[in-house]
């Protein structure tokens, strides 16, 4: 072993005794003829002292490191001189006079500054990822990467739960995002397909008779990167359970959270029930209140509907909405008295959005204060005032249009104020279950796709799909879990009866053969006693990603990939040789073609 | 929840008690007028009886129970009648008077019998796993699987091992086996490759700075499936240290693999040191003394060499044999006198291994016997008995021609020996380091390649390189470990010196430049400070099938490939749409073009 402690291990206790240490070159101050230097390892910073008086050897071995070099050293501890010492380091008591200097590597002068104030951008800071993980702010947040998974896996074992490694390597799936595939080299022209998710899995083993099944299990989805959404692979805290109901699943997703947040972090969680449990909205409560099916309950700023209050009004733009069918909302900004250019940066974003423009009461001191002001009647202020109680100081949008539409450009707007007038304390987190996700969803053809996941039990029960009802009447024991206004959990009770399986593929234009054929596992299996079940996935690097208020989830990966789907470092992808493409039975296609 | 205990759970405790249980139907008896059914879920089996008298509409529905029904039940627990109880089960005090049952979901005839007797071939098993699933001793398996999962991540993260996981996204390498590969959409005619292992980036790990690394990494290598190979992925327990050398890995590895074995198995391991510590063996000496670099050293049967002794033998095989430049060996049969048919079994080994046959002689009572024996001189015989000493009821067998035909004849002897006459006892374990490994292979064209890890760090340091060195005499600070017969890790000092790494890839022909292209991101990192590192992989699954006396290694996935790399319960891999092959900028190529 190159060394007897590490750098972050010493302390007035050891002093007198003889150590070795092995660790990179930080930084170098010279004193008064000695050299200072700070040696750096994962667990810290020893001070170490090279005196040519004492040892002129080890001096002059000193006098030629650099920065970044990799050095073993041999001395003796010894107390700081008094008023040298540094609290802020746990070596900050003592220092190491070397009597053995040895350099084991050398290194170049490093594209970036190794510090936590580095001005290197991402993309160098990609291409020398091993550098950057020399910096303590990028480690630490790869260690608490490993605190959560063991947390995590620790929870759920505990909870009773098996954990099953499901394949990697598995067969493209007709629904969802695209697929990456595996081109078989044993098998001419088949492809394997790289997992969306589990869910077929752990379905399965739940006909298996597994009863709860965990595992943080590898996603891989063929989608355009962003900024919450890492290219390539993923990890998702992947769930199921036999026999149970919607309730039985929140009553393990809950507590998992909350334990989670409690144990390994300093957040504390806001704006839950009066008996501690995490609110609850429908689906359509959240975006009818929030626009939103991820509401940020962080903050009130909720929308308050008044579509009959001026389905009549003078202000004409509002009168003929509502008479088009569309609706009129109104959310109030708390305390807040924007300027022009705040203004019309909101009104960009309403824009954005598919808004006209965005139109807004200011309540100063002397009343209050609107273009559109004048248009209104008593009547109508008084019912916007009655149900959003505007004081002095704060300020009511409108949003007036088709109902999706207008939901949108509030919801949006809200976010946007969030963002700009700092409504959020960074340290809080608020979780929201939105329930009841309608199954299906209108294509602009008139026909009808699977607006969630395809598997789910419908309300009511398999007999939901009796009597041919209206599809989008039709709501699913579907779940999310929004957190800060992030989606970081979707689940499901699942439909385990074959024949309304069958019926809810149907409604999306696809027949039994086509479910056979497609989904001939499940198919297969569900012939054979399958117990009512489900279960959800946790987005892991994302709930990671809020825990450690990173914006950019590619800050929590050890080697995350560029926007761009590329690894800098490797270099991948990459260009193969022909003869690799020709085991594999297949060539690539010329552009375009 | 769809019931108030599990099916494992009830007891003498419970009695008097209202339970609602649901489950499998998994036997049923008709005795007295009664129904008795077994209901049966992963935790154990309860015995629910049905009694008109009491409660016909339950009795009834009972009475349309099949196997592998998922069904429903509500009744009292009571007392079973006496001499009625069964120690087996832990339920089996008691049984459940059913008052109201239920069908969940209906059962087909299943394809095979869910019992642990099934007579099911492992195609029809892989097809229905999920119903294989439901057999304990399938389940049971999967259960260890999880077991040794937390185990070894517990152990680690315990040993001050930070869990990193590493891409699985990465770039097609080099060196080792097919990878397979992954077409970009995003970047025209250009694969990422699934890691074979993650080599590269835990190296790069230690270059910044994380110090104790470990993952249970999924690899990925497209070799040809064997009984202990899966296909497509495998699990390695991964692991590197920085400022090690060969003797602190040991200190790593060796305590896990105990503690492990202690913790959660039955297994009792033998012949250590004397001090407790593993046997150690060079390459060489496990090559001269057992014919492998992975011995199985749970019995004896060691090799004597008599290359000098027969030399100037009568027996002119032997003596031809050690003219032309090769090697006469001998080993040791204990207490076997084997059948002519038994022998001819061995010789067929022999045979087929690259021996012409297989000498041997037996120690009757009356003496040796051989048909080679009347060549022999006194002294041949004496030299024989002093290295061997056989007993009477002992078998000598001889292996002679070159040296590495020679050692693997009697090597694979050795093992149809152990395994034909049961030399070892299945509940016991015996590890041996396997150190020392040559860095080079000779080819037939006369250039060399490596025979191990390209990255290990040769004995005698960077320098071992220097002034033209014969590539044959340079060995690897590199290390296998062997546990009854199988290689269950691998690991090496690495080279982190990069002119010393250049030197090592120039004698398998390959430049500087070639390096920089071909493992660029190692090139560059080891510009920027190095510490010493070295680190191992242990087979997590081949791991596993020893401990559970497995000889298939498919039988510890819950969802195994089978030995044609196909899943035939998912069908993969599969035929895609032509849409898909589209977007990948690819195309499958006419069969053999």
């Amino acid at each position: 072993m190159h060394r007897s402690h590490t750098a972050g291990e010493l302390n007035a206790s050891h002093i007198g005794q003889t150590v070795t240490l092995s660790g990179w070159v930080a930084n170098r101050r010279d004193h008064g003829g000695l050299i200072f230097i700070d040696l750096r390892d994962r667990y810290g910073i020893t001070q170490t002292v090279y005196d040519p008086q004492e040892n002129e050897g080890a001096w002059k071995v000193a006098d030629t490191f650099r920065s970044e070099y990799v050095v073993k050293l041999t001395g003796t501890v010894r107390a700081r001189p008094e008023g040298q010492t540094n609290d802020k380091l746990s070596t900050g008591e003592i220092e190491v006079i070397i009597t053995h200097a040895e350099v084991l590597s050398k290194s170049e002068v490093p594209p970036f500054e190794i510090s936590e104030h580095t001005g290197a951008n991402e993309d160098i800071r990609l291409k020398y990822r091993y550098l950057d993980l020399r910096r303590k702010s990028v480690f630490d947040k790869i260690a608490f990467r490993a605190e959560m998974n063991k947390y995590t896996r620790d929870w759920f074992t505990t909870n009773g739960f098996l954990e099953v490694q499901t394949p990697i390597f598995t067969v493209s799936s007709p629904e969802g995002a695209r697929d990456y595939l595996i081109p078989s080299r044993l098998h001419h022209g088949k492809f394997y397909a790289l997992p969306q998710a589990p869910q077929q899995y752990k379905q399965l083993l739940m006909v298996g008779g597994v009863d709860k099944y965990f595992q943080i299990a590898p996603c891989f989805r063929d989608e355009d990167p962003r900024a919450d959404r890492h290219s390539c692979e993923f990890y998702q805290i992947d769930c199921e359970m036999s026999f149970v109901e919607q309730e039985d699943v929140f009553a393990v997703a809950e507590p998992f959270a909350k334990s989670l947040i409690k144990d390994i972090t300093d957040k504390k969680i806001v704006n839950m029930n009066a008996d501690g449990t995490f609110r609850r909205l429908t689906h359509k409560e959240a975006v009818d209140t929030y626009g939103s099916d991820k509401p940020d309950i962080r903050f009130d700023m909720h929308f308050e509907d008044f579509t009959a209050e001026f389905a009549d009004s003078g202000f004409s733009l509002f009168a003929n909405t509502v008479k088009d069918g569309g609706i009129v909302k109104a959310m109030k900004l708390e305390g807040k008295t924007l300027s022009r250019s705040e203004i019309d940066s909101l009104t960009e974003v309403a824009k954005a959005n598919g808004a006209g423009g965005l139109a807004y009461i200011i309540y100063e001191a002397d009343g209050p204060k609107s273009p559109i002001l004048k248009f209104f009647t008593g009547n109508e202020l008084a019912s916007l005032e009655a149900k959003l109680a505007p004081q002095v100081g704060d300020m009511i949008f409108f949003g007036a249009g088709d109902y999706k539409t207008t939901c949108k450009v509030l919801g949006q707007v809200r976010l946007a104020c969030r963002d700009r007038f700092s409504l959020v304390d960074s340290t809080e987190l608020a979780f929201c279950w939105v329930t009841d996700f309608p199954m299906y969803e209108q294509k602009d053809d008139g026909s009808y796709d699977f607006e969630h996941n395809p598997f789910s039990m419908p309300h009511g029960g398999a007999t939901a799909f009796d009597g041919n009802p209206d599809p989008l009447s039709i709501y699913g024991c579907q779940y999310d879990l929004a957190c800060n206004g992030y989606e970081i959990l979707s689940g499901s009770i699942r439909n385990h009866n074959i024949e309304a399986l069958v019926k809810a593929f149907n409604i999306v234009g696809k027949g039994e053969e086509e479910v056979k054929e497609k989904f001939g596992a499940m198919y297969s299996a569900f012939q054979y006693g399958v117990p009512p079940h489900g279960g959800f996935a946790f987005g892991f690097d994302r709930l990671l990603m809020i825990l450690r208020d990173e914006t950019n989830i590619r800050e929590i990966y050890a080697f995350p990939k560029s926007g761009k789907a590329e690894d800098a470092m490797m270099n991948a992808p990459a260009y193969v040789d022909e003869e690799q493409l020709r085991e594999l039975h297949i060539k690539v296609r010329e552009t375009n073609k």
